[in-house]
């Protein structure tokens, strides 16, 4: 397999847990947290799945793509580590869903940021709001769901918050 | 359809191609040209469908993956409408495939680009080779062959250099 193939089976991926989300929240109400950003891609899927709700966007940057430019206030710079629990101070909405795309080519360092993201992150959510992205995410207040048919198990993952 | 569901529609187009164009040349000897190297993942793909071949890489800079930094020799950095003439001029081995994935966010200027060098990109080809890429290259020694299921015309294009 390429790196090509790997790509796009890692975009499918995010593509297949993110519209799996969008259904099991439906109709369900509150915000949805985007932890990395990048070029914009994800973020506009999740626009078009989640109409009309609020989506925080988290990034130490943001090159936007014209189109897909967040409103300012929705946005909070910076490096998730201090971001989140700040977030978490400002007693913000539950969430119902947290996408985390936070990998970067250090899979050691990726690894442990989401281990040490993780607590804030459980704590970010609604009970029985989902939590998706590209690392583990484990924690006793998380249930792991199964993946949609076609992703994976190590390439990305899926969790509810207990009720 | 979204940022994503596009970006994953278009990298399938892609690897649909050079998968194509893979089993139309088989085991027919010469080089393959990559035009555009961006993160390298087709460069990748190139390296493991086309094994043993000769692969020139065209494109104004360089930042390879670790895994994935080609030979020096085989590297022509620069603006493509100085470096694919000043290869010509170097009396290559015939290509039996360009890829081309040289588009822009400028869409009127990728088109132009794609149009300004298809002369060149016909006169590097063997008779028979293939020319594959994101623009549009018609030209009168070009036959436009069928498309592989699943790409969208305007997506993707494939052609032949008539023999
Ligand atoms: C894989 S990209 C996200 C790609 C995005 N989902 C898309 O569709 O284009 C990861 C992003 O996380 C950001 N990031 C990684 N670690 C971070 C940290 N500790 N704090 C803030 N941002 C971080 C990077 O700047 C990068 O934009
Ligand atoms: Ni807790
Ligand atoms: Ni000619």
């Amino acid at each position: 397999m390429s790196r090509l193939d790997s790509y796009i089976r890692r975009m499918q991926a995010q593509k297949l847990c993110l519209d799996q989300a969008a259904r099991m929240i439906g109709r369900r109400p509150g915000p949805v947290l985007e932890l990395g950003f990048g070029n914009g891609r994800t973020y506009d899927h999740l626009r078009e799945h989640f109409p009309g709700r609020a989506i925080y966007v988290f990034d130490r940057q943001l090159n936007p793509h014209p189109d897909c430019i967040p409103p300012a206030d929705l946005v909070r710079l910076g490096d998730f580590r201090e971001t989140l629990p700040r977030f978490l101070d400002e007693a913000p909405e539950p969430a119902v869903l947290i996408h985390a795309d936070i990998g970067t080519g250090d899979k050691i360092a990726s690894l442990r940021l989401a281990r040490d993201l993780t607590p804030t992150l459980v704590h970010l959510l609604a009970p029985g709001g989902l939590l998706t992205g590209d690392q583990p995410m484990n924690d006793a207040e998380l249930e792991a769901l199964p993946l949609p048919e076609g992703v994976q198990p190590d390439r990305y993952h899926l969790y509810r918050r207990k009720a």
